[in-house]
């Protein structure tokens, strides 16, 4: 599956993933009206309305981008109705030739991490048959636990050819408190960053490894370190835009081919339509602001890369 | 909840948390073939085999209890079906007067914990109206994001009166590897369980806080030192039983007043019936299988208390 994202990458030109991460006040409100009307002011009513906005933007994007990132939270928070629209989404986006990279940050002990890996990136065994409960391409995996909270993790993604990204060092202000601190004079995102390295070498795809990193772009400077601890890693990068990270801060995160990062947004692209730059388009053409966003965005990077590699 | 919680296990005279972590393996042949036979080898099938498992379970363990913890992993891992059973555990236990602990571990950053607390502890706003998309009493959080990322939980349990359980020492073999790092001469989780008892500060209880913290009791030498550096924590001590840890090594996990820990047992409770010491049941009794394991561990617990207090 890294193999397939770095085609898709290379493909489109466009190392960005767009966060289907559809908070209710981002969805315009006409299209929330409709789905009341139908199924009420009630979870299925969100759930209607968030499914709706999600279509339109992978409607209006899908051909520009290599890949999607839905953030489970924001599914999660509507319950099991919540869950079922995170599904479609998840089956869509991947119908649409996208690859989908499920945002959901779990880690845990062993045996609850192979309950994780197996639901939401391998296939669970039910009598004599087997499911996909959820169907991503990639997992986000939360690194506290040690070694044994993503071995599980690996043995799905070698099995079924997909990938993780684990948490490294993540975009948010206090990310410092823990992950900053001196670890014999290193900070234990450096730490974490070897581990991923080695990790990653025991499942690699032709050039990089099915163990990826997330390193929020708020963070440039320690991109730049880990961008070296880590040189077969792919770094999914959050934060850019509306989080604060900017085009020119980037470049560090990609290795010299080019290749090596793909940068997130979430609020940037979906909700668009909402900010001055794109308010022409009006709420009714909220698809059509977020691809303008994209190809917006897409020129930054270029720009970004092109000016550092040159 | 937190002193309803120290009300229950006093009224009990049980700190103990049973583990609702079903996996297939360990429900009786009978029970699977008839969810089977009614709903096929399907996703289905597989969360009626739970729930009627965990039904049984509750059944014949809830008035010696105070508390149950729900794995969320066990559930996700059958997809949306696995997650309704999760649900439909979550609100039985609490009817049946058990607090309820969900195990996720999620952690975000702010924006995202906030769906997860709204989403878990919470009400989730929907136009005018507000649901509980799963209703938790509390809910276990990853602090790999520092501050910003527990904050919206300590929001949440503000307002609902509800709590969390922060992980400091993960009871798994690999938890040193970030955990155990010596940060200015001291391990991490000591960092981390200082900032636990001083988020805890914010939202207190009558005698202890909101906010509890993770400990597991194979590690009970580190369990001492944290006792002391979060007085007003209430430690949710995994590892019991099946993970290794022992009755005599839980005293130090207490306060002196005899209490400060719940201890939680999974495999070892509710797949009692399938270990030499509760054979005798045979599987066609489960359920009192595991309600003589509950009273085992209550007598365990009670006497290293004892040994420990006197």
């Amino acid at each position: 599956m890294i193999d397939r994202l770095v085609a898709k990458i290379q493909e489109t030109g466009a190392p960005i993933v767009i966060g289907l991460d559809p908070m209710l006040k981002y969805i315009p409100g006409y299209v929330k009206e409709k789905a009341y009307k139908e199924y009420g002011e009630t979870l299925e009513g969100a759930a209607e309305a968030i499914w709706q906005f999600n279509k339109e933007i992978v409607d209006h994007t899908y051909d520009l981008v290599p890949a999607v990132k839905p953030q489970i939270a924001m599914y999660e928070q509507f319950g099991v109705e919540g869950l079922k629209v995170f599904c479609r989404t998840v089956d869509y986006c991947r119908k649409k030739g996208l690859v989908v990279i499920g945002d959901i940050k779990r880690g845990d002990i062993g045996s609850t991490s192979e309950a994780y890996a197996v639901g939401h990136l391998g296939k669970v065994q039910v009598g004599t048959k087997s499911y996909a409960g959820f169907a991503e391409d990639f997992a986000t995996v939360n690194p506290y636990f040690g070694s044994d909270g993503v071995k599980p993790f690996l043995d799905v993604c070698r099995e079924e050819k997909k990938g993780i990204f684990v948490l490294v060092k993540t975009s948010n202000p206090s990310s410092g408190e823990f992950q900053d601190r001196l670890v014999d004079g290193r900070p234990l995102y450096e730490i974490v960053g070897e581990k991923v390295a080695e990790w990653g070498s025991s499942v690699m795809g032709s050039s990089y490894s099915y163990v990826g990193a997330v390193v929020g772009a708020t963070y440039p400077e320690m991109g730049k370190i880990l961008r070296k601890i880590m040189p077969k890693t792919y770094i999914l990068v959050p934060g850019y835009g509306a989080q604060g990270g900017k085009g020119a801060d980037l470049a560090h995160f990609f290795n010299e081919d080019g290749l090596g990062a793909i940068v997130n947004s979430s609020r940037g692209i979906i909700a668009a339509y909402q900010q001055e730059n794109y308010a022409k388009f009006g709420e009714g053409h909220f698809g059509e602001a977020s691809r303008a966003a994209v190809e917006d965005m897409k020129a930054d990077i270029a720009g970004a890369l092109a000016q550092a590699l040159a």
